[in-house]
């Protein structure tokens, strides 16, 4: 984020207030309160102190630099404000005062003003109509938020002000320290995305977090989300996904698409992990702010009672976790060290009368294990049972491991001494098994997406692309919303899609060398345009085998349609490639308002329209991100070969895949398209795009 | 529950003892400390006084009758002491000693030595290795879980001992009330089904929780389980669901079935609500404990955030609610007393400065509303919220409604006040709208379930069971485990199914006559043990459409066989109906350990196999079971008609599977089934059973 809004020298809060209760009181004495080292000017034409700090009519009366105006007005004298802040040379405003664009029209001219002055003055500006900004580090609180949270590695920003509100008021209760929180307000300049940059940087920030209900430009998002999470985790709530667009699609994929599957594209391709509540954003954020990232997905579990670990071990069996099997000597040390009665297995059960030295033993030679990768610890509170004791044990045995270590240590009264020790070393407890090992998995997402090597940009194919241009063109001219048929199959094979060879005879001779070009087998149809119904008077012939078949498919089908059109005016036939059976997918484009060309695929027909068996991602793709694409729908075994089938070429559909997604980024004018089907042979036998219907914008 | 568990009049406790921390000292203590009215006596033969009581050698030594006995001495002294309670004449022991068949074989010896003992004495028993049981109505706190949760309508009896320490410390800290709580222990005797029984009955108890790892009789639990939920809500966490059965199947339907759906299925058919985690165990348990049912299923928000507001639509959207779309009566009340800047519509945003009596006409409005059968108020805590004040009008309004109404205020501190307020109003609060908005779910589903009429068993179909058990008792003497082919077919079609016709000639006038009788088309097909492939040799003739037809395909195929294989033994020609094209379902049978027959249903080949797109239910089956477990299916829509095709014969699937259910009841030792595939014509022209295979216990 430019300019000046998480380490100011000095702050001006304009709409200051002696009232309290009012926001402008709210603000400054936040800001008093929080310990801020700058200089604090309140501005207030109608007052010259306000709590104890003398107040200027006007930023223009401050006879210092001013690094962050706050700004608390009414809306219509906010133009006003941000003008004066112009000419005084403040160059970061966070403007809180409501009454724009949220409220309706004349809010939205406002909004406009302001953001046109803001422009004139190279001012950045967050809000309007938001809660404010507090950094834990510098110790600014520029919010009306009451209370201030402890510090910590996360930084958490919102798009809702009261949701942010009601996070702070939480956090402060559970102690959970943060290091930046942002209110976004309207986004009217300042975005998520902007903070995406910034908060990356931020050496206070090892955890991101988000709530937003939409993006404000989704490539910039993408890029800037990509390039933070190689960084560090983000982890968002998106809000608003029923909401979905209401434009009639005219293609499959322009039916399935969506907002909600956009969103949920961009977060995968990015690695953005996705809270889909926000008791879920603070569960993942503790594990992945205070413990090593996961190396492999192997989860040992230590309990001193049978059922929370089924309920563990069967919630890990849920998850992309597994359960680890432990190296002979781990098995050997735990037989030694615990009693007879204990499960020396995953999940360790170190039985009912367990004081914390037995815990001990038992994390000890898990920390040491080379089978397992994560620790889940599970408490009940019984006769022996020493939680606080056993909290330090863990933090102990885990303080300089390289695996991470969470727990659950259930109950009320009983448990919570040992739930605050945990809290002070760092290890996330959760109310129950299920929460620690969702939490665990979110890490062990984030631990791949962090391992695997970045992907480069794919080169790209050497294609026709000013023929293709010639041919929406020509649509254009003719005013054609539609490709479909001979016109879009051209434009796939432009874009090096093998598509069925076709060519025209006017003779039985010139069908042969027609035939003898394509490849038998081929296919004979009548080529009239008052003929529709071609089969339905004998005028196609199928599986013709050679030239002497072609020939006498020639004077059937002609003969055919003489006698049974006589008036039917003949032009000759086609001559068709014809396709050999193999399995019949999907794939397409829809553009999303967001995110732009956003591409589908899917096994074809009812996989698609029963089933929505389909999967998303945002264009232009890279040769991982197809190849999960094809690997992520339901029915994938299918294409991968099941009961005995041979495999189909699925490489030949990540080329298609990628063809696809040039052609896309390519020309914006394609609104939507379905290549419907794209028959794929066994492996190593290449596909062919049978039919193909595009959209384009005129 | 029999016996005299929850309400004795006395209560001795064998091995209580004077050192506190001793399992033998808490329960006594918890005794004493609950208040229970009635006598106790501790039992230990070296002490004469325990915590002030009169202390006796043995139960022989009491002067009176003894209600209860509870159990704490070693396991290996326990039958010695359950003989001395037989010959008192004490009907109920709660058995709180470990070390029996959970501690290996010699434990197991000694539960079943105890088992016998109790069985002559006609004793009932609650464990072994059990906490304990606590009735807060008649004060009987005779367990040693420490502390004793306050009066409540809740039950909540646990398999875990553990688990039940834990919630019970939560329950007391959150100041949630609980009628009764029960470990169940071992289960040597008394089981989840008693206590179904016994809870639905019980006066003080208006939801019924229950924590189980598996069942100890199938039947028993659906029987009981569907004469408790007829009367209050029974929700249940069951856990170890991936410990699934090891036994190799040769079904279909046993490759799929498997613990897991057993008990989905079990509790979907006795309306047993099913929490995943125990969190959800107690969300759902509060509303339905403490608001009316709910009419349908139309739900509105009121907020005073648009955020929250946001994430509560999404959350209902993706639930079986739906939004409420108020009555325009509704929305004038609504217009006329909220500010302009507020939303009207559901949800209603009655804006962030909004007071108690801002909330308040909002809420007065929609509890009129006559679209709205359920209520969820959000609050976050912003300057000028009054979270207490809110609390109390959220009560005022619903005090007499008969609409349910379920809270989220967000935060800490600040809601802290309006959250207590709202507990002491038994107004359920979550501390989000998603679990908000999950309990109000789980209790539409409960008074769906409690709303729709009872379906009666079906009655019987007529069938010859006589010569399908002479088919069954034939296989038994052939040591033949699997029934394929026509002694399938014979099964079946004794039960009603109809199966393709067929008939054997030797001659091509008897061929011609066996036709004649099916219905043409027909097949052909050569009769010979010696010929495996029939096709190969020219055997089989398709698609014969009249009797010369099928003359002539008697004399090729005969020539065929003779010339290929000149020395097999050719017996003559089966002549088999030609079965219409149609849509392949596949209906099938695997018995689970706990719940006996269990019938599968889905659409053939792929859909079994890749996508497992199945659906399960306990047998004996009923009308509406059947036809939920169609439709619940993902590919639904391919049988109910989609892309203007045909719809299939949906009611001839039905009585299918009433038959099936039929024959697996009717007939235990069939251990598995297959009917795969049924072929299903369109709308009102019946099923086929193309193929089967039956396997038999020998």
């Amino acid at each position: 984020m430019l300019g000046n809004f998480f380490n100011p020298d000095s702050v001006a809060v304009i709409g200051a207030s002696r009232e309290a209760g009012k926001v402008g009181h709210e603000v400054l004495k936040n800001l008093l309160q929080s310990g801020f080292p700058g200089d604090i000017y309140p501005i207030n034409p109608r007052a010259s102190e306000i709590l104890g700090l003398k107040a200027y009519p006007s930023v223009a009366d401050v006879p210092d630099r001013i690094g962050l105006a706050v700004i608390v007005v009414p809306s219509q004298v906010t133009p006003a404000v941000v003008e004066d802040c112009g000419r005084k040379g403040i160059d970061s405003a966070i403007i809180i005062s409501a009454g724009f664009k949220e409220a309706g029209s004349v809010g939205s001219k406002l909004e406009q003003e302001v953001s046109r002055l803001t422009k004139e003055f190279n001012m950045r500006v967050l809000g309007p109509n938001c809660l404010g900004i507090i950094d834990t580090e510098s110790r600014l609180n520029a919010s009306f938020a009451p209370g201030m949270p402890s510090k910590g590695e996360i930084a958490f920003f919102s798009q809702s002000g009261a949701l942010g509100t009601a996070i702070l008021d939480w956090a402060i209760e559970r102690g959970i320290g943060l290091s930046k929180f942002v209110s976004l307000g309207n986004k009217m300049d300042i975005s998520e995305s902007d903070l995406l940059v910034s908060l990356a940087d931020d050496p206070n920030t090892n955890v991101i977090l988000g709530y937003i209900e939409g993006v404000k430009d989704g490539r910039a998002f993408m890029e800037a989300a990509i390039d933070a999470t190689r960084r560090k985790p983000v982890i968002m709530v998106k809000s608003g996904s029923t909401a979905a667009g209401a434009r009639a699609a005219s293609s499959h994929t322009g039916t399935l698409a969506g907002s909600e599957n956009a969103f949920q594209a961009a977060f995968k391709q990015c690695g953005v992990i996705r809270a889909l509540t926000m008791e879920a954003l603070f569960d993942y954020a503790l594990v992945l702010a205070h413990q090593p990232l996961l190396k492999g997905n192997r989860l040992a579990i230590v309990t001193n009672a049978g059922g929370p670990g089924i309920i563990a071990a069967d919630a890990c069996e849920r998850s992309q976790l597994t359960m680890a099997s432990f190296q002979q000597e781990t098995v050997k040390r735990l037989r030694d060290s615990l009693p007879p009665t204990a499960a020396i297995y995953n999940p360790v059960d170190v039985i009912g009368d367990a004081k914390a030295d037995r815990y001990l033993s038992a994390l000890q030679a898990i920390e040491d294990d080379g089978n397992t990768d994560a620790v889940l610890v599970l408490l009940t509170p019984q006769a022996m049972t020493e939680p606080v004791a056993t909290a330090k044990n863990v933090i102990d045995t885990f303080s300089e491991s390289d695996k991470p270590v969470v727990t659950s240590f259930m109950g009320g009264a009983s448990v919570k001494g040992g739930i605050d020790t945990l809290g002070k070393g760092k290890i996330p407890n959760y109310p129950n098994p299920e929460r620690a090992i969702a939490a665990l998995e979110a890490a062990s997402r984030y631990s791949n997406w962090k391992s695997a090597p970045v992907q480069q940009e794919e080169e790209r194919f050497a294609v026709d692309n000013e023929k293709v241009a010639e041919i929406l063109a020509r649509a254009e001219q003719r005013n054609q919303e539609t490709l479909a048929g001979p016109d879009a199959m051209e434009v796939l094979s432009e874009y090096g899609f093998t598509v069925p060879k076709s060519g025209f005879a006017e003779t039985g001779g010139e069908a042969v060398a027609v035939a003898d070009e394509i490849g038998y087998p081929v296919v004979v149809k009548i080529a009239s345009p008052d003929i529709l119904h071609k089969s339905d008077i004998g005028g196609v012939r199928l599986r013709l085998g050679s030239a002497s078949e072609v020939e006498r498919a020639f004077e059937e089908v002609i003969s055919a349609a003489r006698r049974f059109m006589p008036t039917a005016v003949i032009t000759g036939v086609t001559v068709d490639q014809m396709i050999p059976p193999g399995k019949e997918v999907i794939l397409g484009m829809a553009r999303d308002p967001d995110f732009g060309p956003m591409l589908m695929f899917g096994l074809g027909g009812i996989y698609v329209e029963v089933l929505k068996d389909v999967a998303f991602r945002i264009a232009p793709l890279n040769h991982r991100e197809a190849a999960s694409m094809i690997s992520e729908i339901r029915a994938y075994q299918l294409l991968s070969g099941v009961r005995g089938e041979e495999p189909a070429d699925i490489p030949s559909i990540i080329d298609s895949l990628l063809r696809l997604s040039q052609l896309v980024t390519d020309f914006p004018g394609i609104i939507e398209m379905d290549i419907n089907p794209l028959m794929v042979m066994a492996s190593g036998q290449g596909a062919v795009a049978v039919d193909s219907r595009i959209s384009v914008s005129l």
